[in-house]
């Protein structure tokens, strides 16, 4: 398996219980997808979450569709969990590409995360494979219920998106004022930077002030917290909080970027 | 892998996903346990139902306990899905044998098949392997709440039971009368075998009078009829169907039965 790194943690759980070989490559600096890495990798799963977690960056059309021809009918993932708050989404490649999987979840856009349901597009060959080994009872019967009923009603969605979206650039708007950097964000969080500044201090004065973000104690992440975008009451709970927790102890790169 | 047959037949699809390597110990005359073809196939992991699904027969927990001595630390998997229309269970073995692990279902005696929910029973350290290699997120947020109800009102469940196990006592009894052999069930169905004369004919003939049983063709049990227990008014309909199936061709050994 090879996918671009940083991105969705529960992927490497998953690969290391079916002892796969990962294949980890680097995304650039501004989470660009690696596109030669990842082709010349030749993995016979390659996965792309795009939107991105954590970074909220999208990787375009163009690019996924370049990567699919040039993995030459080896599958590829794109892990589509933040679609509905993207600008663009990459379905069309299933009808182009017999070896492109998309996964979409209702447990974002569609807020019906206790629901566990996931919906996965592509070709009739791809999906029955994947039905010779799924479990046979794999949903309740409620959650198939809710999940049919959603899809419905698309228009919920659609305006929940909308109302994210909104509170989203509001969000980054403030973040950078208070001297984060925020690669433009495609998902329903963001990820806030201060390069070179361990914002583990930050996360846990956040958490004794009850607001939960999220923070990866890794180097390539430990300078940034990745904050949910939540109705505009809790995003100004969100600042109370931060505003102090920030201009504590400001250091070197913080001073840096803001000049 | 190893268990009796004829059993469930989910285990056979579930093993050959995995690619495990299967041994089948067929079981007695009676159904009866293959205690030593058991214990001699050394498997990693043996599975015995009880109740057995499609015999409807029961393993006496005092024979459990004595193969589950007898594999020397390997797994023994006891799938009690039918334990509570049954007069024993081996959930106390769970205590006894660190390799035994005991399987409920909340698809049965609790109604709630749509559920898709189920119980295990074994050691801490067994359970703590299974947690490594789960999915993170297998149940809906609905089920749990509906299981952890069904588990506080188990006073529903017995009331459910007494109820099928009466009616399950005038069927077996009615069955008989009809000349069918009839293993005395512990389950929530029963197994009605006329020995030699294939039931296909019969199966079908209930179906088109919109009543569902189910036939198996395999050799083994060609000749037998898996009958779930309904209401009292649904074995009405089953028998008002089946009695005229029964007597249009009578068969030799439907004959010998009866004298």
């Amino acid at each position: 398996m090879a996918y671009p790194v940083p991105t969705y943690s529960l992927y490497d759980t998953l690969a290391l219980v079916q002892e796969a070989r990962i294949v980890h490559c680097p995304l650039g600096a501004d989470f660009e997808l690696p596109l030669d890495a990842l082709a010349d990798a030749r993995a016979n799963l390659t996965i792309v979450c795009s939107p991105n977690s954590p970074s909220g960056t999208s990787t375009p059309t163009r690019s996924l569709g370049a990567l699919a021809k040039r993995l030459d009918g080896r599958l590829l993932v794109i892990d589509e969990a933040y679609a509905d708050f993207a600008g663009e989404n990459a379905l069309g490649l299933v009808r182009r590409y017999r070896n492109v999987v998309v996964l979409r979840t209702m447990s974002k856009s569609y807020s019906l995360a206790g629901m566990r349901l996931g919906l996965c597009f592509a070709h009739p060959p791809v999906i029955d494979a994947l039905l010779k080994v799924k479990d046979s009872y794999n949903l309740s019967r409620l959650a198939l219920a809710a999940g049919a009923e959603a899809l419905r009603d698309s228009g919920w969605m659609r305006r929940n998106v909308a109302k994210v979206i909104r509170t989203r650039g509001v969000t980054e708007a403030r973040l950078r004022k208070l001297g984060f950097l925020v690669p433009p964000s495609q998902a329903n969080f963001v990820l806030a930077r201060m390069p070179g500044r361990d914002m583990a201090p930050v996360a846990r004065g956040l958490r004794r002030a009850g607001v939960l973000v999220r923070h990866f104690p890794t180097p390539l992440l430990q300078d940034a917290l990745r904050i949910s975008i939540g109705t505009p009451a809790e995003m100004a709970a969100l600042f109370k909080a931060l505003e102090p927790l920030v201009r504590a102890t400001p250091s070197k790169s913080k001073r840096r970027i803001r000049t």
